[in-house]
């Protein structure tokens, strides 16, 4: 028997699973070459076509998220700019499979360089389209794999994991790939056992795999002792997450019966669709930069999207965050290439020096202020002359708008605690309504180490001290100056990092949709 | 009389500077064009020839840095690989002058699109190569500025610098560039005014402009009440530097009596030609990078590089910090591409990565240490395993060299404090022999601004409160626990940042040589 391999990767979606490796890397396609080049073109014309008919079937079993990336992709697919090089290289004489592979690749190649987290994970969607019109121009198919696999490669198709059936289990392990990719969220959304960044491998595994999607690690060949261990923490994770379900409902209170506000993060204003209101306390962070996609956004767009917001809350409050473009967030038009993005001009830094884009954004929060209990915080606060600037300008357009006669409120205006400066030194801004700690840039900030790269993963801990540290300091100043502190980051979802944050003193936290029971039961679990 | 205009860049070498600007990026050369491809090849020849051979003489003028600058420029020149695109072009019907253009335009181009801030420095080198040439070409010769001028433009060619004859004042002000370039070591060095990073700006400057390169600005159609207070401010620097230089010979000492140790921070064996080791405390800070330029070292060479600086300093100490690479030094063959690299695999981090290549600097640093006083420090440590794991490293390798009867010897194991979890929770590395506090990263951390950043220059301040509240935590650390603190930072040599370190708490400070005096000089007007 060989001896057991253990890689080390980062979770993108926690959960256990077991089951036989499935290489993604290795799935041949077999297309015969035609006779003339019209019969080249026309086969590529028809497998484009059947291509963007299973997406479209597709569309319809898919929802939210999942829709939108399969637009995306027939989108893509009915973009002549992606598909003339392909049908000029037919013309030249290449064969269609050929054709289409080259120039699909020089695009990806052009995705996959760019130093922006975002594109390059924008290039999984393009070789997806690439696989699924050389899988339509082949004859036999697609090789299947068996249930309960686990996909492991350089990265996995969304279209495939669409296809697969996880209600027999199964999971995916990449050696590249990204937590924010599209896969990653619908993996999350729909408990799927998933791993990124296991870094470039032995050349070929197969066999029997155990994957730790709670951890981040994968172990090939295992021991029995590990096959063993691996299976109780499989079983007492999935009973957690059982369990959580009846959680939902109700408020989170801990064992010691302390109780804790738990809202949601949404980056979307259709999240809500899929949300019961009753479940949470509010919207403790909803994301702007969706408005910012291709062209930067009108007011009226912006407002009739906070507006939604809001009257679906009813008397929750939402707390919407003034756009956090830049870091890993790129807007063409509007964000810069920089050397470390993540340490440059973004978030409230780029709404200071783009005040003519910045105001818009004041004016649609002011006017959608009237319809519901609005909070408006500012990411990326590191000395208090932005929070003032900032604050001035709410000042200013609310006296503009009240001279046109048009409706408005001034909400609170808050900032995320998410540059160490502020945890450092939180009485220097006693002026804000409130705090809302963003523990994921906090983190990668305190520890010197981007929360996107695989190689320091392991200095990327909410749970170093350093980092409770400050938390828990924000938190007693919070406390001691009456200025409500919530938490905002990935941490206040993850139930191995929640009693950490209970006992640094939080009693807010806010999750994504998807961990919200979790969340609860993991506070229900907590002796605080 | 037009507006005053005001542009806020970054220093790059304080001072102040007052006169005519003198815009770089308008220099016209006229080239005549000859009969036939072999004479077009002929003139380009002999114009390679002539700025060689100015080069060589600028080479007999200049010392240390500035040779080593102006023998890379040589070097370059002389590689076919940067002028046979140039021949090919004039094979092809090119005039020599827009052959020689179009060829280093592309390598330039090159250089600049670089993710790194050392290789979109090397443009400037490549930029100066191509208009030395281009100069040698043309028949009347280059425009000459007047003297006193401030030079304005993209980016200044250190060849200019050289020729210039700054006994007569003037300054630099660049629209892009960087502090860590050629031409801005140099202006430190010979303390020429220098700011960068003042940003696409009016498409043509002229007049008298105020350069204030103590805090970065320049002031164009200054009013009279401006230019009184410019020339105070200057005069009253001026001052302060030429009273400097009484200081270096003595002890660093404040007003209230406090003596303060002022050492060194070196960055190659060979910048202690040029120090009396008599005016210094030591070297705070040995950089071992030098030593990974194009193939990483052997042992041998790194512990003659050691040894010559041990010997050299005497009983003082000397303390060699294990390479710094990642961040904004890569090494081709070792360092990663990452998306930001100042957050990524760097210092320990990498060295712990790749420990075939950090035992051969183990072995180098114990061997080297029976030669004086040294004391070795980590970069970019993090978690107390890091540290653990080196010195673990360390105490095996003494092992394997006292094995085989190889002198050596344990030096004192500190680690740098820049990282900012280290600062927050000091009481975690207990095991260390010392911390010596890396401000220029600490900085950088705690307020998530990059440091090679103009946009956000205005947060990067070591003088944030936040910064210092930290500074002095790990001070007061130190000395209640008996772990020697000090400063090897770029703001140990800003005297307007020395006496809040002071303040602080901080009795060593590490400086660049050409700083000592200044540094010096500043302690003395301390009143703590």
């Amino acid at each position: 028997m060989s001896e057991p391999l253990r890689l080390q990767g980062i979770s993108a979606s926690a959960g256990y699973a077991e089951g036989p490796l499935f290489d993604l890397d290795r799935i041949a396609v077999s297309y015969v070459g035609k006779e003339t080049a019209d019969d080249e073109k026309a086969a590529l014309e028809t497998a484009i076509a059947i291509a963007a008919g299973r997406l479209t079937v597709l569309i319809e079993m898919a929802v939210g998220d999942a829709a939108d990336i399969l637009e995306f992709q027939i989108a893509m697919l009915g973009d002549d700019a992606l598909s003339s090089p392909a049908f000029a290289r037919i013309q030249a004489g290449e064969r269609a499979d050929q054709a289409w592979r080259q120039a699909l690749d020089a695009e990806i190649a052009g995705y996959d360089a760019s130093d922006q987290d975002y594109f390059r994970a924008r290039a999984a969607d393009i070789r997806d389209i690439r696989d699924q019109v050389l899988r339509a121009l082949s004859e036999d198919g697609d090789v299947q794999a068996p249930a309960g696999a686990i996909f492991y490669g350089e990265d996995i198709a969304p279209t495939r994991f669409f296809e697969t059936d996880w209600s027999c289990g199964g999971g995916i392990a990449l050696k590249a790939g990204s937590t924010a990719s599209h896969v990653a969220m619908l993996a999350r959304s729909r408990g799927v056992p998933m791993v990124v960044g296991l870094g470039a491998s032995l050349a070929h595994l197969a066999g029997t795999a155990l994957l730790d999607a709670e951890h981040g690690g994968i172990v090939l060949s295992p021991s029995k002792a590990e096959i063993a261990a691996f299976r109780q923490s499989s079983s007492s994770f999935w009973a957690r997450r059982d369990q959580a379900g009846t959680f939902l409902a109700r408020p989170a209170v801990t064992k010691a019966g302390t109780m804790v506000r738990v809202q949601v993060n949404i980056a979307d204003p259709s999240d809500v669709d899929s949300i019961d209101i009753a479940t949470c306390d509010g919207v403790g962070l909803m994301r702007t930069e969706f408005l910012f996609g291709k062209t930067l956004p009108d007011e009226e767009t912006q407002y009739r999207s906070y507006r939604k917001v809001l009257e679906w809350a009813g008397d929750r409050p939402v707390t919407i965050r003034t756009v956090d473009a830049g870091g890993d967030k790129p807007v063409p038009g509007f964000t810069v290439e920089e050397s470390n993005p993540f340490l440059g001009l973004r978030g409230i830094r780029l709404s200071l020096a783009r005040p003519e884009v910045f105001r818009v954004q004041i004016r649609a929060l002011l006017r959608a202020a009237v319809h519901g209990n609005l909070k408006v915080m500012f990411p990326m606060i590191a000395i208090v002359e932005e929070y003032r600037q900032a604050a001035a300008m709410f000042a200013e357009e609310q006296a503009a708008l009240a001279a046109r006669g048009i409706a408005n409120k001034m909400p609170p205006l808050g900032i995320m605690v998410e540059v160490p400066s502020v945890a450092i030194v939180p009485e220097a801004f006693a002026d804000a309504a409130f705090f809302s700690i963003g523990s994921n840039d906090l983190t990668q900030y305190v520890m010197a180490a981007a929360r996107d790269n695989a190689a320091v993963a392991h200095l990327n801990s909410v749970r170093h001290p350093a980092v409770l540290r400050l938390i828990a300091a924000v938190t007693a100043y919070g406390q001691r100056e009456k200025i409500p502190v919530s938490l905002c980051g990935d941490a206040g979802g993850d139930p191995a990092s929640i009693p950490a944050l209970i006992e640094a003193g939080l009693r807010d936290l806010s999750v994504a949709p998807a961990q919200l029971a979790m969340a609860k039961a993991a506070i229900a679990d907590v002796s605080v």
